[in-house]
C-alpha cells in the first residue's frame, strides 16, 4: 500500500504498528472478486443455503418480543440465555462447560485477539501448524508473538516435531505460551488430528505446562459419521476452545465464543469489555432465538450435504484433470484442500497467470510466517457451485501445465517477494 | 473477584493482563440493578424511546432484499455504503471527509482500543481530562499506557494545564502519543469546550506534534441550538474523529466509527481485519436501511426531548434538595452532570450506603487512574424516568445530610479501597 513515506504520524505509531502491513497479494484479489473469475480463494460461506424465511421470522420475533434487551447494552460476557445454548452446541463435540465459562466473542477472531492479548508478551511463541490459519497469523504477528511453525502429518501436528520445537524454544531463552491447533478440517491443510494423536499432543502440552488454544469453527462439518471430540472434551484446565456461529449460521452476525478455565476466563472477559463494552445483543439475541425456534441441527446438515457435494466436484476434476506430481489433501469435512504443485512450481508466481487465466486461490506462503509454502496452494470449495468448482480446477490445470511447460523450457523459476502470513489478510484470505 | 490464587495459568498471562483487573463496586452495582434502586449510575440510553416498528421495517427489508449480503462476511473498513452515509451524521458537526476516510467499528470502543493499539506502546503517554471516560481509561491501561490527567474548567480541558503536563512529559523522558477527549456533553463532567477553546487546544496539539483523539457519541444529542463544531471540523489531518450509533439509533447494534488521517485510518482497517477480520454487515445494513428510509433526524430529536426533560428534573431536585456545600455542573446535552459533595465526604465509602437507601451512582474516583475524585460523583439521568430521577435525588440528598451529620459527630471518614479507572468497568458504568 502506498502513501507510508508521506505519513506525518509515522514516528508516533507503536511498535506493533510497524508489523501490521497489507498483503501484497490484495491488488490481485480486487481483480479476482471479478464474476468472471472463479475463485477458489475465499472461505466464504454459502450462506444462501440457510433459509432467508427462518431469519425473518427469528429477527422479527427478537424485535416483538424482546426489543428493549435487544437494543441495548448487555454483560461482557455476553447473554446467559445464548451461552447456555453454546453447552447444546459444543456437546456435539464432546465438550462440557458450564455457561459462566463461556464468553461470547465478536467472531470467533474477536477471542483470537483476547487469548493472545492475555497470554501474549512480545516476543513470547506460540506454537502453530505448518501451514497454520492466516487470520490466526495476522493476530500473533499484531501482539509481536514468536510464531514457530510445527510440522504435520496425515494425522495433524507431529508429536515428536512439538518436542523439538519445544526444546528449541527453551534452548533459545523464549517462553512458549499457546500451542495453537485447529484439529478439525483444518485451514487451510484439509487434515483432521486422529483420537490418539490428540490424546499425544494433550499429553505434552500437559507436560510442559503451555495451554492448547484450539481453534473450531469447522467441527460440526464434517462428511461421515459424528463430529469428531474435542481436545477440550480431555481436559477442561489446560484447553481454550474457541467456537463459532459463522459457518453453522452466518458469518454476518460475528458472533463467536472461547469456553476457557476459570481464571483464563475472567481475565477474557475483562478484555472484551475493554475492546467492545460487550457483544452486539442484536446479534446474539437473534442467535439465540434462531437455536431456540428453528431447525438447527437440520440446517447444519443442509450445509454439510452443500460442502460434500461441492468438496466431491473439487477432488473428482482434481483427479480428472490435474497434470502428474500434483497431490493435494482430502478433507473430511469443512472448506479446504491443499495442493503441493509439481516440483519447481511456485505458487505465488503463478498467481497472476492463473488470475489471467480467470481462476484464483490462495498461494501457500500466506499460511506461514517464514516463507514456506511456495510450491503449495489451498483451494477452498466452500462458496462457488460445482459446476464453477470444475471449471476452476479446469483452468488451474491448464495453467500449472503451462508453468510445467515453461519450467521444463527455461528451468525453474520463483517469484521474488514472499507473501507471508506475517502480512494481515485480506478478507478474502480467511 | 476471588480464585486468582487457584489460577493455574497466572505465571503464563501478558504483562498487560495483571493491568485487568475487576472494579471492586462490581458486587455492588450487581445489587444496584435491583427494580427497587434507581440508579443514576449506568449510562444506558432510553433505546425505548426509538418505535420498534422502525426497526422491524427496517431488519425486514434488509433480510428480504439484502440478506445474503448480510449474512456474510463483509469489508474490514466496513460498508461502503454506510460510510457514504456516516458523512452525513458527522456534516452535522462541520466535519468534512471522503468514504476512504472512515472505518466502521464495533461500537466507538473498539476504535478506542484500535486507535490505542496503533499508537501506544507501553509507557507512552495519554493525555485524558480530568476526570475522563471510564471505558477509555480501561483501554489504555490495558495497552499499559501512562494516563496522565490534565484539569478541565467550565470550559473543558485549560490549555495551561495541558500545556504544562506536556513539559513535565518530557521533562520525564516521556513521549505523549495522544490527548484523548471528549468535547461535548462530557462522560462524566457534563462540561462541553467551548469554541474558542478548541481553538487554543488544537494550536497545542498541533504545535507539539500530538495527535487528538476526539471522542464524541453525544455530540447530536444538545438541548439547545445546532450541535458544536468538531475540533476535526477544523483539521483533518490532526485529529482522530470518534462517532457512534449508541446514542442516535440503539447501542445494541454496536457500530460505531472512526475518520482518520489517511496513514492512520489504513493502520486502524489492519488492525480492524486482526481483531474481528470485519465488523458486522448485519448490524451495518441495519443502520444503513435505518439512515436511508427513516425519519433519524426526527428521532434524535425526540431523544433530545427525553434526555432535557430528564436533565431538567435532575437539576430542578438537586437544586430543591441537595445541602449546602453540594455542587454539580449543568449539561446542555448528553447524559451526566458530575456532583461534588460538601468537604469532608468520600463518594466511594458513600456507595454501600446510598445503595442500602436505594439509589445508585457511579463515584468519581473511577474517573481517574491516580485517585482522585473522592469527593465527586457522577449523576446519569438518561435511563430512569423523570418522576424516578426526583425520587433517586431524594434519597441521595438523604444519604448526603445523614453523612453529614456523621462527619459532624465523628470528624471525616475516607474510604480505605480507592475505586479507580484502572479497574476495568463494568459495562453498566459506561
Amino acid at each position: 500500500m502506498s502513501g507510508s513515506r508521506l505519513d506525518p504520524w509515522v514516528d508516533s505509531y507503536a511498535s506493533r504498528a510497524h508489523a501490521m502491513r497489507a498483503s501484497e497479494i490484495r491488488a490481485l484479489f480486487a481483480v479476482a472478486s471479478r464474476p468472471e473469475v472463479v475463485s477458489l480463494a475465499g472461505g466464504m460461506p454459502f450462506v444462501q443455503a440457510l433459509p432467508i424465511d427462518m431469519l425473518l421470522e427469528t429477527a422479527q420475533r427478537v424485535l416483538r418480543e424482546r426489543g428493549a434487551q435487544a437494543l441495548q447494552y448487555g454483560s461482557g460476557q455476553g447473554d446467559v440465555t445464548l451461552r447456555e445454548q453454546i453447552l447444546q452446541v459444543i456437546g456435539e463435540v464432546g465438550v462440557t462447560a458450564h455457561p459462566d465459562d463461556i464468553i461470547v466473542t465478536t467472531g470467533s477472531q474477536m477471542a483470537l485477539d483476547l487469548v493472545t492479548r492475555v497470554f501474549c508478551d512480545p516476543g513470547d511463541v506460540v506454537l502453530v501448524e505448518s501451514p497454520s490459519y492466516v487470520g490466526a497469523l495476522g493476530v500473533f504477528r499484531a501482539y509481536e508473538c514468536d510464531v514457530v511453525h510445527v510440522a504435520m502429518d496425515d494425522e495433524g501436528l507431529v508429536p515428536s516435531a512439538l518436542d523439538e520445537a519445544i526444546v528449541a524454544v527453551r534452548a533459545a531463552g523464549k517462553r512458549a505460551k499457546l500451542i495453537y491447533t485447529i484439529p478439525n478440517f483444518h485451514n487451510p491443510a484439509g487434515i483432521t488430528q486422529g483420537q490418539a494423536r490428540r490424546a499425544e499432543l494433550l499429553a505434552i502440552a500437559q507436560r510442559e505446562g503451555i495451554a492448547i488454544l484450539e481453534d473450531d469453527p469447522y467441527g460440526l462439518l464434517g462428511f461421515e459419521g459424528e463430529p469428531p471430540r474435542a481436545i477440550r472434551a480431555n481436559d477442561p484446565d489446560g484447553v481454550i476452545y474457541l467456537g463459532s456461529f459463522s459457518k453453522t449460521i452466518a458469518s454476518g452476525l460475528r458472533v463467536g465464543w472461547a469456553v476457557a478455565p476459570h481464571g483464563v476466563r475472567e481475565k477474557l472477559v475483562l478484555a472484551n469489555e475493554a475492546a467492545v463494552l460487550c457483544p452486539s445483543n442484536y446479534a446474539q439475541l437473534t442467535i439465540s432465538e434462531y437455536l431456540a425456534t428453528q431447525p438447527w441441527r437440520e440446517q447444519i446438515k443442509t450445509f454439510q450435504e452443500v460442502y460434500r457435494e461441492r468438496r466431491d466436484a473439487l477432488l473428482e476434476s482434481l483427479q480428472a484433470l490435474m497434470p502428474e506430481g500434483t497431490t493435494w489433501t482430502i478433507p473430511a469435512g469443512g472448506f479446504y484442500s491443499w495442493l503441493t504443485l509439481p516440483h519447481g512450481l511456485d505458487a505465488t508466481a503463478m498467481l497472476p497467470r492463473a488470475v489471467a487465466s480467470l481462476v484464483a486461490y490462495v498461494p501457500g506462503t500466506g499460511f506461514y510466517v517464514d516463507g514456506q509454502g511456495r510450491q503449495n496452494l489451498r483451494l477452498s470449495y466452500c462458496y462457488p457451485e460445482p459446476d464453477r468448482i470444475r471449471e476452476g480446477v479446469r483452468r488451474l490445470a491448464g495453467v500449472i501445465e503451462s508453468e510445467l511447460e515453461l519450467a521444463e523450457t527455461f528451468g525453474t523459476t520463483h517469484s521474488r517477494g514472499a507473501f507471508t502470513g506475517s502480512s494481515v489478510p485480506a478478507p478474502d484470505l480467511r
